[in-house]
């Protein structure tokens, strides 16, 4: 085989085919431009479905047959359970059974729960996977065990894959904490409710056959139904779907380290010196401890100023519905609930609205609203000097991570890394990062507990900083001290086999992985 | 021009084309099969909107020639102010300032009000209208004076038209009572607060471009987000969109009249003898005074019984609000609301519930929840002796009534048409209506003042009520009655020239209205 590469835009060797498709090198932020038109489903007609809107088959098998699962066909899941997902195990149990092979696995991102699904991998019944591999479906594949080359997508990149039709989903099945026999879901009602459905939209909207299951069925008509009925094919009522307190993501305590908090207190205070957080204004903060305590920071400032938040996105977890509660936010428009405040909240609370990657994130829409944000706190496996950043790979070269909403949240008007200098003494800030999933300009500032670095290109933040009392640095510094205390950091090693491909939120190819090296 | 005509699967003579398209006659009931795929719109890219989600321009003219109004172009509206709309009279005289001519006027409904567009239909700027016309337009096209054949769809095929690619929007302009600069918008807050905005979901979907115009703009984000913005091009702030106390559709009191009173009393003790009027049944009955009173009729016998509906669809008026309000029926699946008590009623209470014609009504789904109704109340203005019924001409031959949902509630289990035997002594029920719109098979029971006629392929229905003491009567009684009171009717006479083509709910052709003979 000779594969040629192309260099992309960040420089990033790019082979022109990956699981036998074409792809599109990287071409820099808002270059590519699409032609062509979205997806167009085959249309049904109601003469096909029963009149009476009973669409419940006895279990998960027969929808499988009913669907017409064949060898090669791509079967979506979505990861609003994460590590407490049910189902995706479950399918591929069924079709290992059925003797099925060569499957594409398109979740909307796999977790730890889902390692017994290395079996069909390795037995032939699943070909690759196409989504974020969380823990050890990364790992496998670091190894180079995966038959095909994985592809991950940011939650926005997902739904314009769909959308356009790079991907095309022959059946996607749907676990909703709540259904009717008509198809209608929603996931805020239901011993299993684990907040929305948004990750499932495409699926409903563009796969050929849709599958809802659910262990809570209820009579028509199932409200809100966050999943239309009138995209399901068929319903299928089981135990359990999921296990709600699972969905916790990273901690739900703020940090106790002193220097997390540092960081956290010092991008609160950045965030006010250079004027962000003002009445009107809006925040995106992640799980995680930091993320946290720089949510309960930018609270208290907003209360020593008396403002409010328009709006904040979640993720969301006891601490953004807290603050909605006591009125410092007045939205909270949520991708995922984190834990079990976030889903009552949502269930509850009309101004906590459930979004989806469609309307968050999807770039091959006319705008979505991650451009909108004032404040967006990310977080980096991964910087290097030119701010490009990694969230996939650790520094040994294992895929460990999925993109999540990352990409698309990069698009914010102040995109801030609060990050530790280095992590079990190996720097974050480096002259190269492992994999590129992110491009320097979009990200504005990073914060470690040593010092701020502003992106050279934001010369209005640093103009407004040249004054402060923060040390503000520059990124070379950062990375300069970080290598004093630690050493340089070795490069990690890799085979030549590419394990997986990286895609920018427009469908190019922005890196890609390879197999490590062991 | 030799057009050839094809003898539909109700005995009408249907054009192989209209509007220089090629038509498909209607076949029966589920005998249509659509193949191929639904309508892809062109991909966009974030890359060409404005990053910070800022949509406005100055003015609808601005709008309308960025959106690149030209001759021909496919413009559409929705009519959720149905009486009361201040938009599309606006677009065209627009239209007309720019010189275009031959446009397609797309509305989910014309009204009364819209009468002035006569102009722009005589001066070339509209060729012609593609949807219900109420009163004046459809008189001025029973008259021969429109340049193209009208096309008349119920809700559901509107939807379908559009999702199907059998009508391409060019360019929808959706009148919002409020909406933020990134396009999200609603019906349900503001001072022209409409309830909501689903006629415009396929328009919004589909469209080339979309411009939303408001006259209560709020800052990011608009909740809720009926239309998302995520579809919308361009955001128009304006003086006044529309009249919400214009949205009144037919009468807001039930009826006094004697007749129609006994009309509504035996349509419900019907219900109840046959049986339906059950726990957790649902029903739908519409605006209009005999409707309202059986509604109410209904109240009292789930009063008496201790029992409730799982739900009732709308469009909603104070009276059906009522018994959401004090627990007679779970939830509204609401269409349109034809008072502010629906508004408020929708605004305030999540058991009221937004729906749109893509899950109430599109035939080309899978599945649509008109099937799930145990009742449907529906009026008509002609019904003949096979139960075929007519809801869009009078017995005159002037097409003066729109579809509206009524072909899509054919599909409803049990579907009752209470109306007087005649109208200002010309009989209802003939040998053959004017027009036919939907087919009598679908057509369950008649209810006049004089007797009860059950389509006799409803033979439960016969069976149950063989010993009951309601004037259960055969259509041909009903009708015999009828001619010994007002003689027999004449049949309208008309032209040569079809004025509209009937569209039946999978797109083909059930009917076309012909010009008046005058």
């Amino acid at each position: 085989m000779s594969v040629k590469f192309i260099e992309n835009a960040v420089g990033r060797m790019i082979p022109e085919e990956i699981n036998g498709k074409p792809v599109i090198p990287f071409m820099g932020v808002g270059k590519y431009k699409p032609e062509g038109r979205k997806f167009a489903p085959e249309i049904s007609t109601c003469a096909d479905y029963p009149l009476d809107g009973n669409k419940l088959v006895p279990n998960l098998k027969e929808a499988l047959i009913k669907a017409g699962i064949k060898d090669g066909m791509t079967i979506s899941t979505h990861h609003h359970f994460r590590n407490g997902d049910l189902i995706a195990v479950e399918i591929f149990k069924i079709a290992q059974e059925l003797g099925i092979k060569d499957l594409v696995w398109y979740p909307s991102a796999s977790f730890p729960c889902q390692k017994p699904i290395i079996e069909q991998l390795e037995n032939g019944t699943i070909h690759h996977i196409e989504g974020s591999m969380n823990g050890p479906l990364g790992r496998f594949a670091s190894l180079g065990k995966m038959k095909g080359v994985g592809v991950l997508r940011s939650h926005g990149g997902r739904y314009q894959a769909v959308q356009d039709g790079d991907v095309q989903i022959d059946i996607a099945v749907i676990a909703a904490p709540t259904a009717d026999s008509f198809g209608n879901a929603n996931g805020v009602e239901g011993p299993s409710a684990c907040g929305l459905l948004g990750f499932a939209l495409a699926d409903s909207q563009y796969a050929d056959k849709v599958i809802v299951v659910t262990d809570n069925l209820v009579d028509f008509p199932c409200i809100p139904w966050q999943i239309h009925g009138n995209y399901v094919d068929y319903v299928v009522q089981m135990g359990q779907v999921g296990i709600p307190e699972k969905i916790i993501s990273g901690t739900t305590q703020i940090t106790k380290s002193p220097d997390r908090l540092l960081i956290a207190e010092m991008t609160a205070k950045f965030c006010e010196e250079v004027g962000l957080i003002k009445d009107g204004f809006s925040f995106q903060a992640g799980a995680g401890g930091t993320a946290l305590s720089i949510g309960v920071f930018f609270g208290e400032i907003m209360r020593r100023k008396g403002i409010k938040a328009r709006f904040a996105r979640g993720g969301s977890n006891k601490y953004l519905v807290d603050m909605l509660e006591k009125g410092l936010v007045e939205y909270i428009l949520d991708g995922q609930t984190f834990d079990l405040d976030g889903v009552r909240s949502m269930r509850d609370n009309p101004h906590h609205v459930n979004t989806s990657p469609f309307t968050s994130y999807n770039y091959h829409g006319k705008g979505n609203f991650a451009g909108l944000l004032d404040i967006v706190i990310l977080g980096a496996t991964e910087v290097d000097v030119n701010f490009n950043a990694n969230v996939v790979t650790h520094s040994d070269g294992y895929l460990l991570h999925g993109i999540g909403g990352w990409q698309n949240c990069l698009f914010g008007k102040n995109v801030i890394l609060p990050i530790p200098l280095f992590r079990d003494r190996i720097p974050v800030i480096r002259d190269e990062v492992t994999t590129i999933c992110g491009p320097g300009e979009l990200i504005d500032i990073i914060v470690t507990e040593r010092g701020i670095a502003i992106n050279p290109l934001r010369k209005d933040l640093l103009d407004k900083m040249k004054n402060s009392k923060l040390p503000i640095k520059t990124i070379h510094e950062l990375k300069e001290e970080a290598e004093r205390i630690c050493g340089k950091p070795k490069a990690a090693e890799f085979e030549e086999k590419i394990i997986a491909a990286i895609k920018w939120v427009d469908g190019t190819v922005i890196d890609v992985v390879k197999q490590v090296k062991i």
